[in-house]
């Protein structure tokens, strides 16, 4: 960056009218935007789906291999997987930020920049926020908005008995792109002349940085007339977020280990760290891939589409929550997700 | 307290369920509730209205005097207000919280209780949220929603020339709080044997710490088929707020420093501190008083109701923004409110 502007040589009003000055409005429902005390949306006979997200630096992000940009996208995709994964279509975010003095405008800009992307390629508007200094780091909260037709929404707690187990994409990239970033920041911080090593990391290290939720799962539901009985999205890791629908929906299940999508690239980079990717598969968090139960007479359907694995089925609670490993071994899927508590 | 329980102990989703266990639904329109990736809502035909603010430690508010319950209680009140401020009724919130370690579950109990008693004294449902550690302070991120019948939103850009402008209550009292609080917390820091001497001052500081949004009057409105022709809330003091007001729909104004309502309480306060109590209201922000626009015909349906005064009158944006002193004399309204990135 060669420029640095102070934040406050702004002022709250005109920070706001300076981040928001690119924002066009894209959909009808949008009916007051920013600039009052608050917006007004009409979903014309559809429900409305919420949801909120919290970014904390040092918790959720460092900003020693955060671009600031990605991280802007990526505060806005991990609220927009949530309302895919009540079978809602996005509509309107909120962004709220507080931010130290160690940012200057043209960083905020960056981050802006990121949400502004992330607005257009899901067809979001940005309808309002609040954006105040913070004494310390870069705090983010983001509300998602959409929309759902009455009674079309899926919830967690809804799976059937001998329901097929569905995951899209592939699972663990990010948790082992947290690994790589981790530990090229350990060995930078011991010797700073070492520059970091991510040379061919690419897919792990994106999959961590600048995640993408499954639009295109929802509209593939929609065009083939699929309803999962039962959704979420996989933000803790597999097994922690498959424990939750069972819990929910008070059923058990059965995942087959060889069934579980794991890219090349992440078998690869697990393999470098000593890691077993089907463990980093279950307890890696942030994939934003969705996690979704369907009818058995759903599943001719599926094959139309290779970005989705069936792994597995519902069982009765009585038979507990069970990985069938390669060798043949049955063992109890445990919670071992990432835990902002732990 | 005398109990002090590690948050940690009980796991993200073990305390999101600790939190809400006391929270009951009480409108129609909360079709899926916290639980779920994102809940459900549906306003039946009216329009969706949505704001949200960012509360940060140290910057919005003193752990120092600032007690967790109340704290809890006026993070929902300050959003409700900018419902109230469009004409709306509040019906769900979502309140995210990151917190570090030096806050007990106890402290966050009193927190969610003052919560608990907003929801329950202004009907609305605690619908979502997010909570997460902190590295450091206290972050609070509340989103309310509400519900308005098709374009019977008030915005701020619809002044008209020769509307009355009215105010709600009484103007500069959470100024003076806050100046009395920083007071005697300068004081108590110079000599922690000193007590702070509050007494008497249960007004100001309580305008302050627990702060009210005014429901009554949007209520006053719809008994009495009042429509404002423009409205907001008092956040960042009058002469701001008005200003924008002005700006929004391109007038002036003329405002009468004597019909400017200020309590006996903060009055006596201002001159205590030697501060000028007209002075206090203009540019003292956090009321949370609603400053509206109604046009002329409507003045006699005013004169029901002791908690409105009419301070005086839009104008033609030529004639300037300008206040009338009790002397006669005639100052330009300019913008001195409260800015978080001051």
């Amino acid at each position: 960056m060669d420029n640095r502007t102070e934040i406050s040589s702004l002022g709250e009003f005109g920070l706001i009218e300076h981040l928001t000055k690119n924002f066009e409005t894209q959909n009808a429902s949008t009916i007051v935007s920013v600039g009052d005390d608050a917006a007004v949306i009409d979903h014309f006979g559809k429900q409305t789906v919420i949801t909120t997200d919290l970014l904390l630096e040092g918790v959720h992000f460092d900003m020693m291999y955060t671009p600031l940009k990605h991280l802007g996208y990526k505060s806005v995709v991990v609220n927009l997987s949530d309302l895919y994964a009540m079978n809602a279509t996005p509509t309107q975010i909120t962004v709220s930020i507080g931010i130290s003095s160690r940012f200057s405008l043209e960083a905020l800009d960056e981050f802006y920049e990121g949400v502004h992307f992330a607005c257009e390629k899901y067809g979001v508007d940005l309808i309002g926020g609040d954006t105040s200094a913070a004494q310390k780091g870069f705090v983010i909260s983001v509300t998602a908005i959409g929309e759902v037709a009455p009674d079309k929404y899926v919830k967690r707690s809804t799976a059937g008995n001998g329901d097929l187990i569905c995951v899209s994409g592939d699972l663990g990239g990010a948790f082992l792109g947290l690994t790589l970033l981790e530990r090229e920041k350990k060995i930078w911080l011991e010797n700073p002349n070492i520059q970091p090593d991510l040379e061919g990391e690419t897919y792990i290290t994106g999959r961590l940085l600048k995640p993408e939720a499954r639009k295109d799962i929802i509209e593939f539901f929609e065009t083939n007339g699929i309803t999962p009985t039962a959704m979420m999205d996989v933000s803790d890791g597999l097994s922690s977020d498959l424990l939750h629908i069972c819990k929910q929906s008070n059923l058990g299940c059965r995942v087959y280990e060889e069934k579980i999508p794991i890219s090349n690239e992440s078998r690869q980079a697990a393999f470098k760290f000593s890691l077993d990717p089907t463990a980093c598969a279950l307890n890696g968090g942030e994939d934003y891939e969705l996690l979704f139960i369907i009818k058995q007479e759903d599943y001719d359907k599926l094959t139309l589409n290779e970005e989705i694995s069936v792994i597995g089925y519902m069982t009765a609670i009585e038979e507990g929550s069970k990985l069938l490993t390669r060798g043949g071994n049955t063992f109890d899927i445990i919670a071992q997700g990432w835990n902002a508590f732990g």
